[in-house]
Protein backbone atom coordinates (compact mmCIF):
# COMPACT_ATOMS: atom_id res chain seq x y z
CA UNK A 1 0.00 0.00 0.00
CA UNK A 2 1.41 3.72 -0.96
CA UNK A 3 1.01 6.61 1.79
CA UNK A 4 -0.42 9.89 1.29
CA UNK A 5 2.93 11.18 0.85
CA UNK A 6 3.96 9.09 -2.00
CA UNK A 7 4.68 10.66 -5.76
CA UNK A 8 1.62 9.19 -7.30
CA UNK A 9 -0.99 10.38 -4.65
CA UNK A 10 0.48 13.39 -4.03
CA UNK A 11 0.13 14.07 -7.78
CA UNK A 12 -3.00 12.52 -7.80
CA UNK A 13 -4.25 15.16 -5.35
CA UNK A 14 -2.98 17.71 -6.71
CA UNK A 15 -4.91 16.94 -9.81
CA UNK A 16 -7.98 18.05 -8.00
CA UNK A 17 -7.12 21.63 -8.74
CA UNK A 18 -7.68 22.99 -12.76
CA UNK A 19 -4.26 25.07 -12.55
CA UNK A 20 -2.66 21.59 -12.27
CA UNK A 21 -4.64 19.85 -15.09
CA UNK A 22 -3.64 22.47 -17.06
CA UNK A 23 -0.02 22.09 -16.42
CA UNK A 24 0.18 18.60 -16.55
CA UNK A 25 -2.21 17.66 -19.13
CA UNK A 26 -3.35 15.08 -17.25
CA UNK A 27 -6.70 14.67 -15.18
CA UNK A 28 -8.69 12.28 -12.72
CA UNK A 29 -11.10 9.87 -13.83
CA UNK A 30 -12.83 7.60 -11.05
CA UNK A 31 -14.97 4.47 -10.96
CA UNK A 32 -14.65 1.15 -13.10
CA UNK A 33 -16.62 2.15 -16.47
CA UNK A 34 -14.72 5.32 -16.71
CA UNK A 35 -11.48 4.08 -16.11
CA UNK A 36 -12.10 0.91 -18.35
CA UNK A 37 -12.75 3.17 -21.02
CA UNK A 38 -9.59 5.38 -20.65
CA UNK A 39 -7.03 2.20 -20.67
CA UNK A 40 -8.88 0.80 -23.55
CA UNK A 41 -8.25 4.39 -25.41
CA UNK A 42 -4.50 4.10 -23.50
CA UNK A 43 -4.31 7.14 -21.59
CA UNK A 44 -4.27 6.15 -18.26
CA UNK A 45 -1.13 6.65 -16.62
CA UNK A 46 -2.13 4.87 -12.98
CA UNK A 47 -4.86 3.54 -11.23
CA UNK A 48 -5.00 4.37 -7.23
CA UNK A 49 -7.34 1.86 -5.57
CA UNK A 50 -8.85 0.73 -1.94
CA UNK A 51 -9.44 -2.62 -0.53
CA UNK A 52 -13.55 -1.62 -1.33
CA UNK A 53 -13.08 -1.75 -4.91
CA UNK A 54 -12.84 -5.67 -4.42
CA UNK A 55 -17.07 -5.10 -3.48
CA UNK A 56 -17.86 -3.78 -6.98
CA UNK A 57 -18.57 -6.39 -9.48
CA UNK A 58 -16.37 -5.94 -12.82
CA UNK A 59 -13.52 -4.44 -10.87
CA UNK A 60 -11.33 -7.38 -12.55
CA UNK A 61 -11.82 -5.07 -15.41
CA UNK A 62 -9.28 -2.32 -14.64
CA UNK A 63 -6.85 -4.85 -12.84
CA UNK A 64 -5.12 -6.31 -15.58
CA UNK A 65 -1.89 -5.64 -15.05
CA UNK A 66 -2.19 -3.74 -18.49
CA UNK A 67 -2.00 -0.48 -16.48
CA UNK A 68 0.27 0.18 -13.21
CA UNK A 69 -2.16 0.08 -10.10
CA UNK A 70 -1.44 1.01 -5.99
CA UNK A 71 -3.62 -0.06 -3.04
CA UNK A 72 -4.28 3.03 -1.16
CA UNK A 73 -6.56 3.97 2.20
CA UNK A 74 -9.66 3.90 1.94
CA UNK A 75 -9.79 7.71 3.28
CA UNK A 76 -7.04 8.70 0.14
CA UNK A 77 -9.69 7.52 -2.46
CA UNK A 78 -12.81 9.44 -0.56
CA UNK A 79 -10.31 12.81 -0.70
CA UNK A 80 -9.58 11.88 -4.55
CA UNK A 81 -13.04 10.97 -5.42
CA UNK A 82 -15.98 13.59 -6.31
CA UNK A 83 -18.79 11.09 -5.67
CA UNK A 84 -20.46 10.81 -2.40
CA UNK A 85 -19.60 6.50 -2.62
CA UNK A 86 -16.80 6.23 -4.95
CA UNK A 87 -16.35 2.43 -5.87
CA UNK A 88 -12.87 2.40 -4.66
CA UNK A 89 -10.73 3.26 -7.83
CA UNK A 90 -9.45 6.55 -9.74
CA UNK A 91 -6.96 6.96 -11.83
CA UNK A 92 -4.62 9.57 -13.16
CA UNK A 93 -5.23 10.05 -17.03
CA UNK A 94 -3.79 12.15 -19.98
CA UNK A 95 -5.15 14.71 -21.57
CA UNK A 96 -5.20 13.78 -25.78
CA UNK A 97 -3.99 17.33 -27.49
CA UNK A 98 -5.76 17.90 -30.68
CA UNK A 99 -5.57 20.10 -33.76
CA UNK A 100 -8.66 20.94 -36.09
CA UNK A 101 -6.59 18.92 -38.70
CA UNK A 102 -7.21 15.96 -36.33
CA UNK A 103 -11.17 16.41 -36.75
CA UNK A 104 -12.37 13.92 -39.57
CA UNK A 105 -15.90 14.22 -40.37
CA UNK A 106 -16.50 18.22 -41.06
CA UNK A 107 -19.19 18.72 -38.13
CA UNK A 108 -18.12 20.58 -35.18
CA UNK A 109 -19.90 21.99 -31.99
CA UNK A 110 -18.08 25.21 -30.55
CA UNK A 111 -18.36 25.78 -27.01
CA UNK A 112 -18.16 29.44 -26.61
CA UNK A 113 -18.06 30.11 -22.78
CA UNK A 114 -20.23 27.46 -21.37
CA UNK A 115 -20.27 27.63 -17.73
CA UNK A 116 -22.18 24.46 -16.54
CA UNK A 117 -19.83 21.62 -16.35
CA UNK A 118 -22.74 19.36 -16.76
CA UNK A 119 -24.02 21.23 -19.79
CA UNK A 120 -20.64 20.64 -21.16
CA UNK A 121 -20.39 17.05 -20.28
CA UNK A 122 -23.83 16.41 -21.95
CA UNK A 123 -22.86 18.47 -25.23
CA UNK A 124 -20.07 16.22 -25.61
CA UNK A 125 -21.47 13.61 -25.22
CA UNK A 126 -24.57 14.22 -27.56
CA UNK A 127 -21.95 14.97 -30.03
CA UNK A 128 -20.20 11.67 -29.88
CA UNK A 129 -23.74 10.31 -30.40
CA UNK A 130 -24.55 12.30 -33.35
CA UNK A 131 -21.00 10.95 -34.60
CA UNK A 132 -20.16 14.87 -34.76
CA UNK A 133 -16.22 15.22 -36.18
CA UNK A 134 -15.57 17.40 -32.60
CA UNK A 135 -15.64 19.84 -30.33
CA UNK A 136 -14.01 22.89 -30.07
CA UNK A 137 -13.66 24.79 -26.60
CA UNK A 138 -13.07 28.48 -26.16
CA UNK A 139 -11.17 29.76 -22.84
CA UNK A 140 -13.48 30.91 -20.55
CA UNK A 141 -15.46 28.17 -20.68
CA UNK A 142 -15.85 25.32 -17.51
CA UNK A 143 -12.80 22.92 -17.53
CA UNK A 144 -13.64 19.97 -19.83
CA UNK A 145 -11.37 17.88 -17.46
CA UNK A 146 -13.81 18.60 -14.34
CA UNK A 147 -15.34 16.06 -12.41
CA UNK A 148 -18.63 16.96 -13.03
CA UNK A 149 -17.66 17.57 -16.80
CA UNK A 150 -16.23 14.25 -17.28
CA UNK A 151 -18.73 12.15 -15.50
CA UNK A 152 -21.76 14.44 -17.78
CA UNK A 153 -19.53 13.10 -21.10
CA UNK A 154 -20.33 9.21 -19.53
CA UNK A 155 -17.17 8.93 -20.61
CA UNK A 156 -17.42 10.53 -24.47
CA UNK A 157 -14.29 12.24 -23.30
CA UNK A 158 -12.06 9.07 -24.27
CA UNK A 159 -14.49 8.88 -28.36
CA UNK A 160 -14.04 12.50 -29.50
CA UNK A 161 -11.26 14.96 -30.51
CA UNK A 162 -11.70 18.42 -28.34
CA UNK A 163 -9.33 21.37 -29.77
CA UNK A 164 -8.88 24.15 -27.07
CA UNK A 165 -8.36 27.92 -28.39
CA UNK A 166 -7.97 30.89 -26.33
CA UNK A 167 -10.37 32.98 -28.10
CA UNK A 168 -13.12 32.48 -30.61
CA UNK A 169 -11.98 35.12 -33.00
CA UNK A 170 -8.78 32.88 -33.68
CA UNK A 171 -10.70 29.33 -33.81
CA UNK A 172 -13.49 31.37 -36.38
CA UNK A 173 -10.55 32.14 -38.11
CA UNK A 174 -9.25 28.72 -38.85
CA UNK A 175 -12.50 27.26 -39.57
CA UNK A 176 -13.09 29.78 -41.85
CA UNK A 177 -9.41 28.71 -43.53
CA UNK A 178 -10.99 24.83 -43.69
CA UNK A 179 -14.04 25.63 -45.28
CA UNK A 180 -16.32 25.69 -42.38
CA UNK A 181 -19.58 27.22 -42.62
CA UNK A 182 -19.92 29.06 -39.05
CA UNK A 183 -23.68 29.35 -37.29
CA UNK A 184 -24.30 31.17 -34.18
CA UNK A 185 -26.98 30.65 -32.08
CA UNK A 186 -29.48 33.56 -30.83
CA UNK A 187 -33.14 34.12 -29.84
CA UNK A 188 -32.98 37.37 -32.12
CA UNK A 189 -31.55 35.46 -35.16
CA UNK A 190 -34.34 35.36 -37.64
CA UNK A 191 -33.45 32.27 -39.26
CA UNK A 192 -34.78 28.91 -37.92
CA UNK A 193 -32.27 25.99 -37.90
CA UNK A 194 -34.74 24.05 -40.29
CA UNK A 195 -34.21 26.43 -42.96
CA UNK A 196 -30.36 26.13 -42.67
CA UNK A 197 -28.47 23.52 -45.20
CA UNK A 198 -26.34 21.77 -42.76
CA UNK A 199 -24.79 19.14 -45.47
CA UNK A 200 -21.45 21.15 -45.95
CA UNK A 201 -18.76 21.74 -43.09
CA UNK A 202 -20.47 23.46 -40.28
CA UNK A 203 -19.66 24.54 -37.17
CA UNK A 204 -21.99 25.23 -34.92
CA UNK A 205 -21.36 27.88 -32.12
CA UNK A 206 -23.05 27.95 -28.43
CA UNK A 207 -22.57 30.78 -25.89
CA UNK A 208 -22.67 31.16 -22.50
CA UNK A 209 -26.01 30.25 -20.35
CA UNK A 210 -26.90 33.71 -19.45
CA UNK A 211 -25.63 36.05 -21.90
CA UNK A 212 -25.41 33.96 -24.97
CA UNK A 213 -22.97 34.90 -27.36
CA UNK A 214 -20.98 38.04 -27.59
CA UNK A 215 -21.97 40.43 -30.68
CA UNK A 216 -18.40 40.45 -31.49
CA UNK A 217 -18.64 36.64 -31.63
CA UNK A 218 -21.92 36.50 -33.65
CA UNK A 219 -20.64 38.65 -36.45
CA UNK A 220 -17.53 36.33 -37.11
CA UNK A 221 -20.06 34.09 -38.00
CA UNK A 222 -21.74 33.41 -41.48
CA UNK A 223 -25.12 33.07 -40.13
CA UNK A 224 -27.56 33.48 -37.05
CA UNK A 225 -30.05 30.66 -36.13
CA UNK A 226 -32.74 29.97 -33.79
CA UNK A 227 -34.56 27.05 -32.41
CA UNK A 228 -38.62 28.04 -32.61
CA UNK A 229 -40.16 29.39 -28.97
CA UNK A 230 -43.72 28.18 -29.45
CA UNK A 231 -44.92 28.30 -25.54
CA UNK A 232 -44.35 30.46 -22.91
CA UNK A 233 -40.36 29.73 -21.78
CA UNK A 234 -38.18 31.85 -22.28
CA UNK A 235 -35.32 29.60 -23.31
CA UNK A 236 -34.27 26.40 -23.78
CA UNK A 237 -31.66 24.69 -21.19
CA UNK A 238 -27.83 24.99 -23.07
CA UNK A 239 -27.30 21.36 -23.25
CA UNK A 240 -30.71 20.84 -24.71
CA UNK A 241 -30.87 23.72 -27.07
CA UNK A 242 -27.03 22.35 -28.40
CA UNK A 243 -28.30 19.01 -28.72
CA UNK A 244 -31.49 20.09 -31.03
CA UNK A 245 -29.47 21.45 -33.75
CA UNK A 246 -26.62 18.80 -33.34
CA UNK A 247 -29.63 16.43 -34.07
CA UNK A 248 -30.86 18.51 -36.78
CA UNK A 249 -27.43 18.06 -38.53
CA UNK A 250 -27.92 14.58 -38.38
CA UNK A 251 -30.90 14.34 -39.69
CA UNK A 252 -29.97 16.17 -42.38
CA UNK A 253 -26.86 14.39 -43.22
CA UNK A 254 -29.16 11.34 -43.02
CA UNK A 255 -31.82 11.91 -45.46
CA UNK A 256 -30.94 12.56 -48.77
CA UNK B 1 -43.51 38.50 12.19
CA UNK B 2 -44.74 34.89 12.50
CA UNK B 3 -42.56 32.62 14.06
CA UNK B 4 -42.23 28.75 13.96
CA UNK B 5 -45.46 28.09 15.19
CA UNK B 6 -47.22 29.77 13.18
CA UNK B 7 -49.95 27.71 10.88
CA UNK B 8 -48.24 29.22 7.64
CA UNK B 9 -44.96 27.97 8.46
CA UNK B 10 -45.91 24.87 9.82
CA UNK B 11 -47.65 23.96 7.05
CA UNK B 12 -44.79 25.38 4.93
CA UNK B 13 -41.92 23.02 6.25
CA UNK B 14 -44.50 19.92 6.02
CA UNK B 15 -44.71 20.56 2.18
CA UNK B 16 -40.69 19.89 2.09
CA UNK B 17 -41.90 16.61 2.29
CA UNK B 18 -43.80 14.36 -0.76
CA UNK B 19 -46.07 13.19 1.14
CA UNK B 20 -47.68 16.33 2.31
CA UNK B 21 -47.65 17.62 -1.26
CA UNK B 22 -49.92 15.07 -2.04
CA UNK B 23 -52.00 14.87 0.71
CA UNK B 24 -52.60 19.04 0.24
CA UNK B 25 -52.07 19.58 -3.43
CA UNK B 26 -49.66 22.21 -2.32
CA UNK B 27 -46.05 22.64 -3.13
CA UNK B 28 -43.31 25.17 -1.93
CA UNK B 29 -41.56 27.79 -4.53
CA UNK B 30 -38.85 29.92 -4.00
CA UNK B 31 -37.36 32.98 -5.26
CA UNK B 32 -38.33 36.20 -6.95
CA UNK B 33 -38.99 35.23 -10.44
CA UNK B 34 -41.10 32.05 -9.62
CA UNK B 35 -43.14 33.47 -7.36
CA UNK B 36 -43.89 36.54 -9.65
CA UNK B 37 -44.56 33.78 -12.31
CA UNK B 38 -46.94 31.99 -9.62
CA UNK B 39 -49.01 34.73 -8.54
CA UNK B 40 -49.53 35.96 -12.40
CA UNK B 41 -51.02 32.00 -12.77
CA UNK B 42 -53.21 32.86 -9.21
CA UNK B 43 -51.63 29.95 -7.51
CA UNK B 44 -49.85 31.47 -5.21
CA UNK B 45 -51.50 30.90 -1.20
CA UNK B 46 -49.41 33.08 0.59
CA UNK B 47 -45.49 34.38 0.71
CA UNK B 48 -43.04 33.54 3.66
CA UNK B 49 -39.97 36.41 3.54
CA UNK B 50 -37.61 37.53 5.50
CA UNK B 51 -35.92 41.10 5.80
CA UNK B 52 -33.22 39.41 3.30
CA UNK B 53 -35.43 39.95 0.32
CA UNK B 54 -35.59 43.71 0.49
CA UNK B 55 -31.75 43.58 -0.76
CA UNK B 56 -32.70 41.38 -4.00
CA UNK B 57 -33.75 44.17 -6.30
CA UNK B 58 -37.53 43.09 -7.45
CA UNK B 59 -38.63 42.18 -4.07
CA UNK B 60 -41.95 44.68 -4.97
CA UNK B 61 -42.98 43.07 -7.69
CA UNK B 62 -43.80 40.14 -5.71
CA UNK B 63 -44.79 41.85 -2.73
CA UNK B 64 -47.60 44.06 -4.01
CA UNK B 65 -50.70 43.38 -1.92
CA UNK B 66 -52.20 41.02 -4.77
CA UNK B 67 -50.92 38.27 -2.40
CA UNK B 68 -51.06 37.59 1.44
CA UNK B 69 -47.50 37.99 2.44
CA UNK B 70 -45.83 37.38 6.32
CA UNK B 71 -42.75 37.84 7.33
CA UNK B 72 -40.31 35.52 9.03
CA UNK B 73 -37.02 34.78 10.46
CA UNK B 74 -33.63 34.37 8.17
CA UNK B 75 -33.24 30.71 9.33
CA UNK B 76 -37.13 29.94 8.59
CA UNK B 77 -36.20 30.92 5.21
CA UNK B 78 -32.89 28.94 5.07
CA UNK B 79 -34.95 25.66 6.47
CA UNK B 80 -37.83 26.34 3.44
CA UNK B 81 -35.28 27.34 0.65
CA UNK B 82 -33.44 24.45 -0.96
CA UNK B 83 -31.34 27.04 -2.54
CA UNK B 84 -27.80 27.48 -0.91
CA UNK B 85 -28.20 31.45 -0.97
CA UNK B 86 -31.99 32.07 -0.90
CA UNK B 87 -33.65 35.29 -2.36
CA UNK B 88 -35.43 35.45 1.02
CA UNK B 89 -38.61 34.69 0.00
CA UNK B 90 -40.50 31.31 -0.51
CA UNK B 91 -44.05 30.71 -1.12
CA UNK B 92 -46.99 27.91 -1.12
CA UNK B 93 -48.22 27.43 -4.45
CA UNK B 94 -51.81 25.01 -5.45
CA UNK B 95 -51.12 22.64 -7.84
CA UNK B 96 -53.22 22.50 -10.70
CA UNK B 97 -54.97 19.31 -11.47
CA UNK B 98 -56.26 18.82 -15.07
CA UNK B 99 -57.04 16.02 -17.01
CA UNK B 100 -56.45 14.61 -20.46
CA UNK B 101 -59.26 16.83 -21.80
CA UNK B 102 -57.66 20.12 -20.69
CA UNK B 103 -55.01 19.37 -23.70
CA UNK B 104 -55.24 21.37 -26.30
CA UNK B 105 -52.68 21.02 -28.31
CA UNK B 106 -52.57 17.10 -29.89
CA UNK B 107 -48.74 16.72 -28.99
CA UNK B 108 -48.18 14.88 -25.22
CA UNK B 109 -44.91 13.86 -24.02
CA UNK B 110 -45.36 10.80 -21.45
CA UNK B 111 -42.74 10.35 -18.69
CA UNK B 112 -43.17 6.84 -17.63
CA UNK B 113 -40.77 6.64 -14.79
CA UNK B 114 -38.14 8.82 -15.21
CA UNK B 115 -35.74 9.07 -11.98
CA UNK B 116 -33.92 12.00 -12.13
CA UNK B 117 -35.97 15.52 -11.03
CA UNK B 118 -33.38 17.89 -13.22
CA UNK B 119 -34.26 15.76 -16.26
CA UNK B 120 -37.87 15.66 -15.48
CA UNK B 121 -38.05 19.22 -15.16
CA UNK B 122 -35.73 20.44 -18.31
CA UNK B 123 -38.13 17.68 -20.29
CA UNK B 124 -41.16 20.12 -19.02
CA UNK B 125 -39.55 23.14 -20.00
CA UNK B 126 -39.09 21.66 -23.51
CA UNK B 127 -42.07 20.64 -23.72
CA UNK B 128 -43.12 24.34 -22.85
CA UNK B 129 -40.67 26.17 -25.51
CA UNK B 130 -41.86 23.47 -28.42
CA UNK B 131 -45.31 24.33 -27.57
CA UNK B 132 -46.74 21.16 -26.68
CA UNK B 133 -50.43 20.62 -25.35
CA UNK B 134 -49.37 18.70 -22.18
CA UNK B 135 -47.06 16.40 -20.46
CA UNK B 136 -48.22 13.37 -18.11
CA UNK B 137 -46.46 12.28 -15.73
CA UNK B 138 -46.97 8.20 -14.33
CA UNK B 139 -46.48 6.86 -11.09
CA UNK B 140 -43.16 5.72 -10.12
CA UNK B 141 -41.59 9.41 -11.81
CA UNK B 142 -39.71 12.11 -10.04
CA UNK B 143 -41.83 14.31 -8.28
CA UNK B 144 -42.24 17.09 -10.31
CA UNK B 145 -42.96 19.41 -7.38
CA UNK B 146 -39.56 18.53 -5.74
CA UNK B 147 -37.21 21.99 -5.58
CA UNK B 148 -35.16 20.16 -8.04
CA UNK B 149 -37.80 19.57 -10.76
CA UNK B 150 -39.48 23.60 -10.02
CA UNK B 151 -36.06 24.47 -10.51
CA UNK B 152 -35.27 22.95 -13.70
CA UNK B 153 -38.34 24.03 -14.69
CA UNK B 154 -37.55 27.67 -15.03
CA UNK B 155 -41.26 28.27 -14.44
CA UNK B 156 -42.61 26.57 -17.59
CA UNK B 157 -44.54 24.36 -14.57
CA UNK B 158 -46.93 27.04 -14.62
CA UNK B 159 -46.98 27.16 -18.68
CA UNK B 160 -48.17 23.71 -19.51
CA UNK B 161 -50.84 21.42 -17.99
CA UNK B 162 -49.85 18.02 -16.25
CA UNK B 163 -51.84 14.92 -16.27
CA UNK B 164 -50.93 12.23 -13.39
CA UNK B 165 -52.11 8.96 -14.23
CA UNK B 166 -51.37 5.55 -11.92
CA UNK B 167 -50.16 3.23 -14.71
CA UNK B 168 -49.04 3.84 -17.73
CA UNK B 169 -51.74 1.23 -18.93
CA UNK B 170 -54.63 3.60 -17.97
CA UNK B 171 -52.60 6.42 -19.53
CA UNK B 172 -52.37 4.42 -23.02
CA UNK B 173 -56.12 3.22 -23.06
CA UNK B 174 -57.23 7.03 -22.45
CA UNK B 175 -54.96 8.52 -25.05
CA UNK B 176 -55.94 5.49 -28.14
CA UNK B 177 -59.36 6.71 -26.88
CA UNK B 178 -58.82 10.22 -27.66
CA UNK B 179 -57.13 9.27 -31.02
CA UNK B 180 -53.54 9.30 -29.89
CA UNK B 181 -50.42 7.74 -31.53
CA UNK B 182 -48.06 6.61 -28.89
CA UNK B 183 -44.51 6.39 -29.97
CA UNK B 184 -42.13 4.53 -27.40
CA UNK B 185 -38.41 5.06 -27.43
CA UNK B 186 -35.84 2.41 -27.44
CA UNK B 187 -32.68 1.59 -28.65
CA UNK B 188 -33.78 -1.40 -30.07
CA UNK B 189 -36.66 0.35 -31.91
CA UNK B 190 -35.81 -0.06 -35.85
CA UNK B 191 -37.24 3.14 -37.51
CA UNK B 192 -36.11 6.75 -36.95
CA UNK B 193 -38.13 9.28 -35.47
CA UNK B 194 -37.33 10.98 -38.59
CA UNK B 195 -39.32 8.39 -40.29
CA UNK B 196 -42.57 9.14 -38.49
CA UNK B 197 -45.55 11.20 -39.07
CA UNK B 198 -45.80 13.59 -36.24
CA UNK B 199 -48.37 15.68 -37.58
CA UNK B 200 -51.12 13.67 -36.57
CA UNK B 201 -52.13 13.43 -32.48
CA UNK B 202 -48.90 12.28 -30.86
CA UNK B 203 -47.78 11.21 -28.13
CA UNK B 204 -44.16 10.27 -27.17
CA UNK B 205 -43.45 7.98 -24.09
CA UNK B 206 -39.93 8.27 -22.24
CA UNK B 207 -38.60 5.74 -19.90
CA UNK B 208 -36.73 5.14 -17.65
CA UNK B 209 -33.05 6.35 -17.40
CA UNK B 210 -31.43 3.30 -16.60
CA UNK B 211 -33.98 0.70 -17.45
CA UNK B 212 -35.63 2.48 -20.37
CA UNK B 213 -39.65 1.59 -20.62
CA UNK B 214 -40.90 -2.41 -19.61
CA UNK B 215 -41.91 -4.17 -22.30
CA UNK B 216 -45.81 -4.71 -21.46
CA UNK B 217 -45.73 -0.71 -21.95
CA UNK B 218 -43.79 -0.81 -25.33
CA UNK B 219 -46.09 -3.04 -26.27
CA UNK B 220 -49.49 -0.69 -25.47
CA UNK B 221 -47.94 1.63 -27.90
CA UNK B 222 -47.96 1.75 -31.98
CA UNK B 223 -44.50 2.58 -32.87
CA UNK B 224 -41.23 1.99 -31.12
CA UNK B 225 -38.84 5.07 -32.22
CA UNK B 226 -35.08 5.53 -31.90
CA UNK B 227 -32.42 8.40 -32.24
CA UNK B 228 -29.50 7.48 -34.65
CA UNK B 229 -26.60 6.76 -32.73
CA UNK B 230 -23.64 7.01 -34.69
CA UNK B 231 -20.30 7.68 -32.78
CA UNK B 232 -19.09 5.60 -29.73
CA UNK B 233 -21.57 6.67 -27.08
CA UNK B 234 -24.24 4.11 -25.96
CA UNK B 235 -26.75 6.43 -24.92
CA UNK B 236 -28.43 10.11 -24.71
CA UNK B 237 -28.79 12.01 -21.43
CA UNK B 238 -32.66 11.61 -21.03
CA UNK B 239 -34.05 15.28 -21.14
CA UNK B 240 -31.43 15.75 -24.39
CA UNK B 241 -33.30 12.06 -26.00
CA UNK B 242 -36.98 13.55 -25.25
CA UNK B 243 -35.85 17.45 -26.41
CA UNK B 244 -34.62 16.03 -29.65
CA UNK B 245 -37.88 14.36 -30.30
CA UNK B 246 -39.99 16.59 -29.05
CA UNK B 247 -38.32 19.24 -31.48
CA UNK B 248 -38.65 16.94 -34.56
CA UNK B 249 -42.28 17.28 -33.86
CA UNK B 250 -42.06 20.66 -33.87
CA UNK B 251 -39.90 20.47 -37.30
CA UNK B 252 -42.46 18.60 -39.08
CA UNK B 253 -45.15 20.69 -37.97
CA UNK B 254 -43.71 23.76 -38.75
CA UNK B 255 -43.45 22.63 -42.18
CA UNK B 256 -46.19 21.57 -44.98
Amino acid sequence: MIGKDSRHVKEAVKLKQKKYRGLQNKYIIEGIRFIEEGIKSSKVHYILYSSKLFKTSGYERILNESCPAFEVSDDIISILADTENPQGAVAVAEKNLYTLNDIKNKFIVVLDEIQDPGNMGTIIRTADAAGAGGLIVIKGSADVYSSKALRATMGSIFHIPIVFYDNFKEASFELKNNDYRLYSTSPEAEKYLYDCNFKDNTAIVIGNEARGMSKDDIELCHEKIKIPMIGKAESLNAAVACSVIIYEVVRQRLTT
